[in-house]
């Protein structure tokens, strides 16, 4: 059932880090050491995630830890680096709630005093307390034109510790809740995944064309809607938080499923090696 | 400007609270206790607010304290009995997020464990913290049939120590967004102004119809549209949350505007004393 014409034009490969590459009990999937590393030594490679509770620096050395010793950090992409370069573009005045981890990503754009405010929402996880969300919507409530810039837009993930936690996009809808009335509306950014310029950030990187590229993740919505809303190919993978139900999905169907994502990169790179011979 | 043909039908008050009664920052407004005096003397009173960090009785008693010495426990309504009382009538399994000080409120409902699980949202201040969030949350995500009842649904509040702060309505937004999807409802009632229920129990109480009653209070939307659209007549004072912007309000006319209570209480009862002699 699976279309080989298009393998031949893959030339980068945008991959998901959680569920792709280990899954939430920390530890790696079965192969895909093995993947990542076909990838750096046979194709180009970016990891695409929208983990905002620890920077790039921090993922790569848990990643190493778990065997994958080729990912290098400025192939990692992640909100929060965006958001700061999006916010010293705009010389943006930024109110921070996001993780601590995170905070060294920002440490360019926080002393912008005199731009236009707005509030950085990330998972902060333990520090979203009644305070630091009274605290920023302040920021939004006295500003004339309220922007809100959120790192990612999620619903809700799992916690291997804990359980189903709100993610960002749930304490986004309160702030902007509180905000908006009739006449005035809080401008709302979303930075991550499957907002378009996160994508085409990662794109832009490998040097090549959202044609050129493939997804592969195991988020229906978020990895592969959003990457085909944008002519990009998308790999659903059957790990992570992957679910049965979405192969019959009513609206979206991915490019390929593979067990895993040693199986997507196998099919892919042998496939053009055996063109190659 | 003033049509005084409808003050002979008044024969009941709805009193809104803070801002009618007392200001934020816990004085008694200028002849609001001389008002209530004569509303209990000359007329019938029910005291509605959406007041959920306190007791009825604890309400009481600080009224007590600022001078309201006439005014009875029973004839305050707050959610917090209501939502008790809906819960007891339709035998739910309540997970409690209020409020410590209105616990005592649901004392007699919290061991219906076999009921159709329900989250009761509240100001609970301090308590709305990440962990309580996401233990709420668990309770509807876990739901076949998600309920969500809110104390209220307010946007944001002033609090005299601290500003702004987020109100109930934010973080029922919150709960709402990460319960939802396109296959999935979180049913949300709102126990409060301006709900219809919630005024209709204590115009009840009085034993009247609400053509019989007046709504007084200082938000336009919660208390004058509210009561409007039931039916009931709103009487707007210059006190509390009052903004003179209102009074141009595009599509809500109160049928009086009046500098505070003391004001509004003697134009109908002396009208009525009027005719009466």
């Amino acid at each position: 059932m699976i279309e080989e014409n298009w393998y031949e034009s893959v030339q980068g490969f945008l991959v998901d880090i959680t569920g792709v590459l280990y899954d939430s009990g920390g530890c790696a999937i079965d192969g895909s050491v093995e993947a990542v590393n076909r990838l750096y030594n046979e194709s180009n490679v970016r990891f695409v995630s929208n983990e905002s509770t620890s920077t790039r620096e921090g993922i790569c050395m848990m990643l190493r830890t778990l065997g994958f010793l080729s990912v290098q950090p400025e192939h990692i992409f992640t909100p929060a680096p965006v958001a700061a370069q999006y916010i010293i573009k705009h010389g943006l005045s930024p109110h921070l709630l996001v993780h601590k981890n995170v905070l060294p990503e920002f440490s360019n754009c926080i002393n912008f005093s005199n731009g236009r405010p707005c509030v950085v929402l990330a998972d902060a996880e333990s520090d979203l307390d009644f305070m630091n969300m009274n605290k920023a919507f302040r920021v939004l409530h006295a500003s004339s034109n309220p922007l809100l810039i959120s790192l990612g837009n999620g619903k809700f993930y799992h916690r291997a510790d804990q359980g189903p936690c709100l993610d960002t996009g749930a304490y986004a809808s309160a702030l902007k809740f509180a905000v908006e009335d009739a006449g005035r509306r809080c401008e709302h950014l979303v930075i991550g995944k499957p907002e378009e310029t996160y994508f085409m950030t990662a794109v832009g990187d490998l040097g090549l064309t959202k044609g050129q590229v493939v997804m592969i993740g195991d988020d229906i919505s978020g990895d592969i809607d959003g990457a085909q809303k944008l002519g990009i190919k998308g790999i659903q993978v059957r790990t992570g938080k992957w679910r049965a139900e979405w192969e019959k999905h009513p609206t979206i169907t991915p490019e390929l499923i593979a067990d895993n994502l040693l199986e997507a990169v196998t099919l892919i790179l042998d496939n053009q090696q055996r063109i190659k011979n």
